[in-house]
């Protein structure tokens, strides 16, 4: 395992990162621009690989509390000592867990421990994920392949995700997704099947001339159907160039 | 009836318009240039209205014969005067019928038989539609409001217009729409309902830090689900001043 520590430039936190499995990129930090966590609300990021998404989110937002799942042991593992470098343990959980089965999961059921120490219902306002983006390919992956596992739908399925955050959610609580837009009439019929209504989406090109590489979605549990499509997000300006916006982007973490 | 003759700008061609019921938009003449019609395929237009765009279409492609189907006699009738206007009597046909019995219309009918004059499928290369974006107010409209038919969902739903597009497209044939972006989600599920597949989408901007206010998409009868999203179409460069990809859309007709 080869590691690397990154400075995220926001409150000086930084990531522990191995860089023989998956690195987070730009669509983490898209995905945490385009999220937004109100005060005192509490959010859950669905395979949080190095745990990127809660800790952005911790420092960007006002947020009362931020949960991470990651399936795979060692990532998981990395994630929870990002947090701990942090200092973050009392605002961030990184639950080790298959998202398919997160309600049987111990960790996770303690949280829906009501005051008079009864068993509630674990709800979120907020789920976030920036999921696999690849179909499985039939037995071309191995269970053990660290990089496949969060790239190809090897361990859950794009229908997975959806049904799992809504039954996360609350009513009117919502879903942040970043995808490949080459899926996003698949992504709509997934979230729809699962009562989540697209309410925006944001399509990010890399050029202004350019088809999208990445969709950003907001969907709301049980809302009434009507999705703006807000202002494309431009990476570049010029080859290497990025645009003000990516720049602001970045600067505000 | 008060009736107007608009110049297309392009080989001559105009269009008789009743400025007291709806006139064509920018949606139709973005649609028709989104809209691929190639060297002898056969197109038709559902809800034609002034028959703009197979109008339209017969100048800018190779498309060997165009139909246009309105549902309100009145327009219907402009719709063929202003085809004979440009002596086009011979490359489009203007059919009054309701989109939802369109299978049992006469005119419809001919189009079906086979060389040995028995009755053959009446299939077609490619299907356009600008239809009503409203969503039908119980009870509001009157069904002789000429501009409420055109504009809300009054004679037909979404899922009407797909499924008959659906019904009218070969295997492989393209279905070419223009509608509100906030309806996106809806507008793919119906698609999809109807075995179209949505391929390709377009958002137009007015201003490229404004959200969408129209959306095309190009979705292929019984395709697999994969969606290019293209750069978007910005209208404006500043207030009252079109961008270069608006003026070379208006100029090539």
């Amino acid at each position: 395992m080869s590691l690397r520590i990154d400075d995220l430039n926001i409150k000086g936190y930084r990531v522990i990162q191995n860089t023989d499995a998956f690195c987070f990129g730009m669509d983490a930090v898209l995905l945490s621009d385009f999220a937004k966590v109100k005060k005192g609300e509490t959010a859950i990021d669905l395979g949080t690989g190095t745990g990127i998404i809660p800790i952005l989110l911790e420092a960007k937002t006002e947020g009362s509390h931020f949960t991470g799942v990651e399936i795979q042991e060692e990532m998981a593992e990395l994630a929870r000592q990002s947090v701990e470098l942090n200092g973050l343990s009392e605002k961030i959980d990184i639950i080790n867990a298959d998202l398919r089965s997160l309600q049987e999961n111990e960790d996770i059921k303690k949280k829906g421990l009501n005051e008079d120490g009864t068993q509630g219902q674990v709800l979120f306002d907020v789920v976030t994920s920036n999921p696999p983006y690849m179909r499985a390919n039939n037995g071309e992956h191995s269970p053990s392949d660290t990089k496949a596992i969060a790239r190809h739908e090897v361990m859950c399925s794009l229908n997975d995700v959806c049904e799992c955050a809504s039954r996360l959610l609350k009513t009117g609580g919502r879903f942040y997704l970043v995808h490949r837009p080459l899926r996003t009439p698949e992504i709509i019929e997934a979230l729809k099947k699962s009562r989540l209504e697209p309410k925006r989406m944001r399509f990010v090109h890399p050029f202004k001339d350019k088809e999208a590489n990445m969709v950003l979605i907001e969907a709301v549990k049980n809302a009434r159907p009507e999705c703006r499509i807000e202002a494309p997000l431009i990476v570049y300006e010029t080859p290497g160039v990025y645009t003000e916006e990516i720049h602001r982007i970045y600067e505000s973490h």
